[in-house]
């Protein structure tokens, strides 16, 4: 191994997690050169506004650490060495979370969330925090504290959000692969935005024990990652049961990914137009719907109208329970934000406890109505955004949300995968079905990549 | 057994479950002149205004298919023929809902609430529904509709409430056993009140659909009779799972009932006084408690704070969000409501979703902070009701659900024994406990009873 010595891994940074692993254990590459190059980009991007917060030096004693591990035949687990950007809502020890918000003062996490727990016991080199909407509250990724979050993929063009700094850091080659939050798309908006795979899990099966509480019925620790394997792989370090609880429903394990080839019930959402979808992503969407027509095999993919899940409707319902729960959270810490953000949540203010109960009630009306239709389908397909990303700084179009508040409003797993331009195609499954969607996932992405001749 | 004939059933209708079940069986009183017996007296006693619908007509047709099947040799199941009594919020199939408000016209139930279909389908005989507080929402069982519930076994006393009918009925010999909901306290504290025994299961065991919801992180329904091996027998009849959902956690069995005598660690609630409880209670309690110390053995029984637990800004808060439920789930009902309950809904309309997200966020400390005990305590002893019985016609004591709230709102499950003069004693328990909780509180029942010399 010695003898193909330590070329450069300029290139390893923008690899995927699989290659990565291979050339650490392979000792083609050291932790210590990639995480290097890794915070040279940081440094080099700063324009990008990805980052809140950067701990190089701690990075660069844990990927050294790595390196001593690997030396010795002794690798901590199955992510030892490789460079993970962790959102800033997500409580990382020894850093602050901000939550998007100006802090009054620097106040460090005394431990590490749940999760990042795992990855770190996973090995996983922790670079530091992403950029992300006001207290999340947002889908494309602006911040007048720290700066709009821009998109690699996409110059001039918005990341999108709420986890837009881990979308733009995975994007740019900052880190391999990144941990977002997700509670009506904030990890497969980004992600779609920035060509990329976003993952979020059903809920109820991350801890969320050291992230920030959003919307509690619906919040969910995903991944932003170069391909649905990586996704797939962080996916494994980090389940397991919240010793803490916080999560409002019980753990029960993933269900077998047990599906077939030519033998998948797939609902294709048809109404496309009429919930304001841009010409551009319903074309998108529609070739990659043609070469993924092998996987569907004789079963045919039926139309799908959301119009009767009044997706509009419900995702408001849900914004009013953020903003309440947000204010009863975060309130001495969200006085500190923009006027705009205080006029959202000043919302809340002005809508009673009434609302706030019909509203959950319209949630519940939504978990019904869209896990019956898993009685006819396995899989509901469908773009992740409805709108091409837009210019940085642009006002948030209002239905951006709409398509993947879906499935977090109903607790469902889903997956988007990039198809270019920043248009995303979103796969949706039944509570629990998050296996089979990865694999699924994986074929599709290998359809819409290499269309059959 | 034909030689026994068929004697007067009038002290059978005021008999235990059990007693009842072995003249059934063994033909020493059919279950029609058993039925029609307690009919007469449903009659004789309207003064108690215990009933807002009596099917006397369906309970007799009821009664005689239980006899032909006894005659047959063939009992449907273990309450075969024995009359029982339902709080009218819970759907009868062929009876009105009230839910205690007068209807604008009376529309019959379709179908019975799954709690219902399970009574049925174990053989007991419908005689009708109980009449309650205004919407449940109350303690005393006092409402403008359908009269106050007067109390039997305390003649000008409030019988509680909300389930006050179900108490009274089954105090007055109207019934062997009945059905309440509990979400503060309502099946407790008449139970209390009218001499009576009163099981409120583990928070999500018992299935909630045909259940008119109040507040749904609580609502419960429970069991009123005249011994705690009555209740138990009849929370066998009605566990199951919930194919309809409603409830808010998964459904896990009870654990097994494992204790031992002289190995109980009982915590019992020491600050009585302070938190506004009657000398009467007080005195009663206190000689209950020095009756059971053979079962605490050397396990000292601890001194409890409750004033460290918040009950009653945590009820209050639990309030809040009920009248908000309750004016989202049944707004239309409502209305027609009287001033003094229209009066109190709309201090849920004058608070806003943030104050509704933060009372939420109190009953999540609460949980946490009453779950906490249990690795202390095997179970917690208090009275049921910090005020003796009231008179028919009181104002509601403000504290008067303080000490069975804080069961309910922590999800745990609790039994209220009587004492006499109108004072119960409640055991709590960790969730799942209600087994070593019943069997218990069998043991208590029989040292409060018949005193060592």
């Amino acid at each position: 191994m010695a003898d193909t010595a330590e070329p450069g891994s300029s290139s390893l940074r923008h690899a995927g997690l699989m290659q990565v692993l291979h050339a650490l254990a392979l000792g083609r590459c050291s932790s210590v050169a990639l995480t290097r190059d890794c915070l040279a980009a940081i440094e080099r991007d700063h324009a990008l506004n990805a980052w809140t917060w950067v701990d190089a030096e701690g990075a660069l004693a844990a990927a050294a650490a790595s390196d001593a591990r690997r030396a010795a035949g002794k690798p901590l687990g199955r992510l030892d060495g490789v460079p993970v950007a962790i959102k800033d809502n997500i409580d990382v020890a020894g850093m602050p979370t901000s939550l998007g918000l100006p802090a009054r003062e620097v106040a460090l996490a005394p431990r590490d969330a749940a999760v990042v727990d795992r990855l770190r016991g996973a090995g996983a080199v922790l670079l530091g925090k992403t950029n992300l909407d006001e207290a999340a509250l947002g889908t494309l990724g602006g911040n007048p504290h720290f700066g709009d979050v821009g998109n690699p993929a996409l110059p001039g063009r918005a990341a999108g959000g709420s986890s837009a700094g881990s979308a733009a850091a995975v994007a740019a080659g900052h880190a391999i692969v990144a941990l977002g939050t997700d509670t009506m798309g904030s990890v497969r908006i980004p992600a779609a935005f920035c060509g990329l795979v976003g993952l979020k899990p059903t809920f109820g099966h991350l801890p969320v024990a050291g992230v920030a509480p959003a919307l509690r019925r619906a919040d969910v620790v995903g991944v932003i990652a170069r391909g649905v394997e990586d996704a797939s792989l962080v996916l494994g370090q980090l389940v397991g049961l919240d010793a803490h609880g916080g999560g409002r429903q019980a753990c029960l394990p993933f269900a077998a990914p047990d599906w077939s080839a030519g033998q998948v019930r797939a609902g294709v959402v048809g109404d496309l137009a009429a919930l304001g979808t841009d010409a551009s992503v319903r074309a998108a969407f529609a070739a990659a719907m043609a070469r993924c027509a092998p996987v569907f095999g004789d079963v045919q993919p039926l139309a799908l109208d959301l119009a009767t899940l009044e997706v509009a409707r419900t995702r408001r319902a849900a914004l009013l329970l953020m903003e309440a729960e947000l204010l009863a959270a975060h309130a001495e810490t969200l006085v500190r934000g923009s006027p705009r953000l205080r006029a959202m949540l000043d919302y809340a203010k002005r809508k009673s406890a009434v609302d706030y109960a019909h509203a959950d009630r319209l949630l519940d009306l939504h978990v019904a109505r869209v896990c019956a239709l898993f009685e006819r389908f396995d899989v509901l397909l469908l773009p992740t955004v409805p709108v091409a990303p837009p210019p940085l700084g642009s006002e948030e179009p209002p239905n951006l949300a709409d398509f993947t508040a879906l499935a977090s409003l109903a607790g469902c797993p889903a997956l988007s995968l990039p198809l270019g331009d920043g248009v995303g195609l979103q796969l949706v499954g039944a509570p629990r079905s998050d296996l089979r969607l990865l694999e699924l996932g994986e074929v599709l992405q290998a359809l819409v990549d290499c269309p059959p001749e």
